[in-house]
């Protein structure tokens, strides 16, 4: 199972980085998902700064960009997801993200809080 | 030389798209400039629709997102830039970008269209 960190507009880009670089160390991997360009941003900012929280440590991190339909109070959004994880990861994880199941998986999903 | 492709908040994802999978097509790696939320949200979404043209060739596309001192009309702005490419590519090109050379050279850089 899959960590999803949900990131808004107004979320910090240095604490989530922080939380980011935690759960991939533990992890291996962790997921962004942010509804909006202003969550988009501080979601790819949070990325950049983990990046450098993690490569003293020999991670890669590099990120994955995929859509996702959920629900946000009963209506359709489409979220955008950033599968994090260290470059040299095999991911199976990967094709997941792009299968149609993956996707309506995804629009079952619980609602986010942003 | 990697190819920049600029993409501002009326950038089309599905056009960016499409150049963005000829140039990793053909070149292995292309890198993405935004200034700003808007631009950023145009040019991750490009990525995951590329990701979509590129899995049947094989290709896993990711992205590693960096930060760039840029000037636009003298004034210094910060740039998110997304480096693009396979992710089997050892990327001796990932560690330019963390460097403070590359930050250097970044504010060199000609001022972006957007």
């Amino acid at each position: 199972m899959i960590e999803v960190l949900k990131v808004s507009s107004r979320s910090n880009p240095n604490a989530v980085a922080g939380a980011l670089a935690g759960v991939v160390r533990s992890a291996g991997v962790v997921e962004i998902q942010v509804v909006g360009a202003g969550a988009l941003n501080q979601a790819v900012k949070a990325v950049a700064i983990a990046r450098g929280y993690l490569t003293p440590s020999g991670f890669d991190l590099i990120c994955v960009p995929t859509f996702a339909d959920i629900q946000i109070d009963g209506e359709r959004r489409t979220a955008i997801r950033l599968l994090c994880e260290n470059r040299a990861s095999a991911g199976p994880t990967l094709d997941l993200r792009t299968t149609e199941a993956a996707r309506v998986r995804a629009a079952r999903a619980p609602l986010p809080d942003a």
